[in-house]
Parts: C-alpha cells; structure tokens; sequence
C-alpha cells in the first residue's frame, strides 16, 4: 500500500489477518489519525444524558461527482440526520465494504475526504470496519456512517410539535445533489451544476440557540425530495401544508437540466439543505439567521401549516394562481443518488 | 408485500418515496414493533457516563446457514464486540444494503430473526436505514449493524491489562461457525456441523461481576480465528502468549471437516466464543463460572501469558512436546465468513 496507484482491493484484504491488519494501519488509521484503533468497540464518556443515535449507508454511483463523494456524503449525510433531531454531532462510526479490485487510490482518497469532512465539523471517526466481497457482488466501495450526538435544542424539534399557521422554510436551493449525481453516472454535460453536499449543524444550532421553542421541526429533504419530506412532515404531524411555487429557490442549473431529463426539482435529493418548521411569527427571524451563513443565502419562507381537511395532505399553489397536490414521490426511481 | 412470497425488492424500494415507506412500515417496523419509526435519528436517554460505541457489516455468504442466518449472526456480532469492551449491549441501528432481485420472503425471514437475536439479549434496534442496489451490485443482502452499550466493568478489560503468568481461557469449541459457512457455501455434506452463533454477554457479565479486577482481558476470535485474536492481544499487550495444543477444543466435527479441506482450525471463525485473559491464579474460578453456561461447557484454561522474548508473539506447544509458533493469518482467504 505504500507502492503505486495500480494496487487494488484483494479477497485477502477482508481476511481478518496480517492484509486486514496492514489496510486498517496504512489507510485508516492514518487518515483518522489520533483516533482509536478501528478494532471493535470503542468507550466513549458522554456527560450528557440525551443522546441521539443514527444510522445510514451510502451506496451513491459514481464514488466521485462534481461537489463531493462518497467519503464527505457519508458524514454530511450522517451529520445531517443528527442535527435533525437537534443534536450537535459527536461522534461516526465507519464501515466498508470494498469489492475487490477497487483501486486502493480510490479507497484513500474516499478515506481522506472522510476524514477532513469530519475535522471540518469537530466530530470524531472513533471505530470501524471492514469488509471485502468478491468482484461483481458489489460496487467499488460502500459505506456505512452511524452516528452519536448530544441533544441541545429543549424541547427537541420533532413533527408532533408543528401547529397549523407555522412557517415553513428551507435552508437553500433544492434538488442540486440529485442532478449532479445523475449527470455525472449518465456523462451529461450540465454546466455549472455541482452537488450540495454540506454539514448542516452550523445554521440548525444557529436556530436552536436564536429561535428556542419557537423552533418545531426539522428534517433535510434527501431521497424523495422536498416533495417527499413535506409530505412525510405533514403526515407525522397530522396536518397539511401550502407550498408558493414562485418562492421555491431553484437555481437555473438545476431548472434548465431538470426539464432537459423531464424531473421535477421538487423530488431531487438534496444533501446540504434541511426543512424548518417554525412558530407562526419566527419566519421573519429565521430567514434571518439562516442568511447570515453563505450557505443560507438563498434560504427562503416556502409556505404555511394548515389544519388538515379530510386528510393530510402537501398543496402546492402555483405561479398561475391555481393548486395541486404533491404527492410522495412515486413511480420511476432515481437510484442510488445517496 | 402482504401478497404471495414471489415478491421480490425492486429499485423502488430504495427511492424514499411511497415504496420506502411501504418496506418500512411492513418489514422492519412489523418486525421490531413498540420501537421507534426507522427513519433517521432516535433520541436515547441514556444516565450512564461511560459507552461502548461499535460497528459491523455482514456479507456472509449464504445468509442462511446452518445455525444461523445474516440477521441473527449481525446482532450477535455486534453485541459480542460490545461485551469485549466489558459493556451491556444496550441499543443497535441496522443498515441494509439489498439487491434488487432479493425475495420480500427472504428479508422478512432476515429481519425476523435480528429482531427475535436481540428480544434474547434484551438489545433495542432504535433505528435503520435501506438501500436498494441493481442486480449484480450486491448479493442478495449485505446489513451493517452499530451498537451501544453501558460499560460496566471497572477497569475495563483492555489488552494493555494483560500480565505476564496471566492464565488465558477459551469459552467454547472452535472454528464451528467459519467450517459451517464454508460447507453450506461449497455444498458439502459435513454432518453434525452448525455455526456457534450466539451471544456472549451472559457469560462475560458473570465473569465481570465475580472476577472483578482480576479479569484482564476479552477478545472474540472471528475472522483469523483464535491464532490471529492471540497475536492481536499479544502485540497490543507486548507480551507473548504459550498455547497448549492438547488443551484446545475442538469438535470431532471440526476436526474431521477442516482436515477434508485442509484447514487449520486455530484460523477459523467463531461467531459466539471469546478468549479471557484473567489474572494468575483466577483461571479455575473463572473457567467455573464459564461453565456453568450451557454455551460454556466446553471452557478451557489454553495457556498461559509470558514476558516477550525478542518480540511479541504466541508459541503452540504441541501434544508431542515440540513448540511452533502461530503467526496472524496470511495467505489463503477464507472470504464472506461473517
């Protein structure tokens, strides 16, 4: 592993034995330096006594697209989930499975992103693991974060807590990681476009400490889309919600290259953008703090919670003035986006 | 997914919309009912201050063996490497990653039995994931599971414990669970053989609670089997390790299978046995409380520890008096064992 770009990924590296040994030292142990061994279970000492536990595999094609990777997604992703629930990230367990005859290049550089996206939000890659399977039964690489946070928002925004009148926002413009991804894997050329990819936690512990119970719900629109997650809210909560079309921020990029492959923008993942649902009156102030980092520039007040009619339901009121309902995403999947 | 068993996962099931939802709800949910919704993170309130955090992906290969299957064997796994650091299992997350192709039946029949694995330890499964990779991306199911527990053991078992003249036991037969994968893989017909697939905490637990501070020491032997666990704790002790062959168990079944095939079952996998380093003298109080286990009865005191030499390393002290000295696994791999 300290020779060329041309070794590879072999059965033996999942062996348990002296090339496991060699791979965890060499590549692991090396990018997550100062951290423990990545054998089996690590003790931790957490004071706090709420803690928020999460769990996600990333099995994104390509590994490598325009804004990120596998590696990043992997901690954004998982990162992400934890501030949902209103915890600040602490720590990220990691866990491979690596198919033979991935370039052991590949998996550094993977490793690597990790790593940095991880410093880059003070949280710790503490243990691990790793698996190889033969050629053919599987995908270059695929990996597992699960994640382990202190709750800080009091009360933990959680849908059962959203009102008719809140406001609803969104952090960012919608569905730039799903079209980047799909680009990429079907080599489009669409310019300009470039995954969204980010930790959240610095924008939701903004709201949690300015908004305080004033903040409801919170939940970052990936698979699905925000179309999904909206409806996914409003179901949880037993309520509905009215969405402005013209007040949805989408970037020309995505706009222009959504209609070229006939998606809607409104279910494309996103992986560094996250819902928020707030007491009726805090949109103002919300939209506010959100703006102040450079990655909630374009954040905006998309809507209103609604006492529910028959059932609930997500509607969507368009530029012309007339409405439809948005439906969970249904039908022609988009795979293998995280 | 209420219909007939020729369902199989398709792509959909991985998209987050309505198909997602539909897995969820009918699979996992069903499965581990009065827990919370498998969708991203759940909040733990947790009093202790000091965890155990681990992780595991499970690409066994068939994911149903004698013995044991993927799901029950990722619970015992996880929950055998969180004993190791001297912690009660307490909380896992489960990730999967399927193929599109696999048979509804097949993940029920999957899931049914990591939820009834952890009712016996008494382990929640608080939260999940799922993807859906094309066909001839994965093979059939791959699950990673994380865990979480309470350390109970003060001080707790740690390699840097390990004395010179500590006594070393085993707490089971060896190599069952790699020979049976490997037969149920290959098609052979070695009779009387099933994975020792099991979890170990009840056993640790009573050792933790009436050797106290005389227990050094735990490590499971899975993949590299006992020869490469003893090299492990060897080299992270600095100490060496002298293994009496006459007093290793091994079934007749193991014996005979592994000399069909021509393998060594010092390096084969056990998935529900663990090695205990205790103090010099504890060794006969502690191979007592082992077998007063159903599962420990076949407990033995395998050697003793010894001041390094010129390095660390684990000598074989064979029935016919001679010494060989038991390197980590190298070589042949013995693939998708666990």
């Amino acid at each position: 592993m300290g020779a060329g770009p041309e070794e590879v990924i072999l059965l033996d590296h999942g062996s348990g034995g002296r090339a496991t040994h060699r791979l965890i030292r060499e590549i692991f142990l090396r990018a997550f330096s100062g951290e423990s061994a990545l054998l089996d279970a690590v003790s931790l000492e957490i004071k706090e006594d709420s803690l928020a536990f999460t769990t996600d595999s990333f099995v994104v094609d390509p590994i490598f697209f325009p804004g990120g990777d596998i590696g990043s997604l992997a901690v954004h992703g998982t990162v992400n989930d934890l501030a949902m629930a209103g915890a600040e990230p602490l720590y990220l367990s990691c866990g491979f499975i690596l198919e033979e005859g991935l370039l052991i290049e590949d998996l550094r550089r993977v490793v690597t992103s990790m790593a940095e996206a991880a410093q880059r939000m003070g949280v710790k890659i503490v243990c691990g693991d790793t698996k190889v399977v033969p050629k053919g039964k599987g995908d270059r690489l695929y990996v597992n974060t699960s994640g382990l946070g202190r709750i800080v928002a009091s009360p933990a925004p959680h849908p059962r807590r959203i009102q008719p009148k809140d406001e609803i926002l969104i952090s960012g413009t919608l569905g730039e990681h799903g079209l980047a991804v799909l680009a990429a894997r079907e080599g489009l050329p669409l310019k300009g476009l470039q995954s969204d990819s980010a930790p959240v936690w610095p924008m939701v512990k903004a709201l949690i400490e300015e908004l305080g119970p004033a903040l409801h719900a919170l939940r970052d629109p990936t698979r699905g889309g925000l179309a999904t997650t909206l409806n996914e809210l409003a179901e949880e909560a037993g309520l509905s919600m009215v969405i402005e079309e013209d007040s949805l921020p989408i970037s020309p990029a995505v706009r222009g290259g959504s209609e070229i492959l006939g998606l809607d923008p409104l279910y494309l993942a996103c992986e560094g953008r996250f819902v928020a649902v707030v007491e009726s009156g805090a949109g103002k102030k919300a939209l506010e703090i959100l703006r102040e980092f450079p990655e909630g520039r374009s954040a905006r007040i998309i809507g209103r919670v609604q006492a529910k009619p028959s059932k609930p339901l997500v509607i969507l009121r368009t530029q012309i003035g007339g409405e439809r309902i948005l439906p969970v995403l249904t039908g022609e999947p988009l795979p293998r986006i995280c």
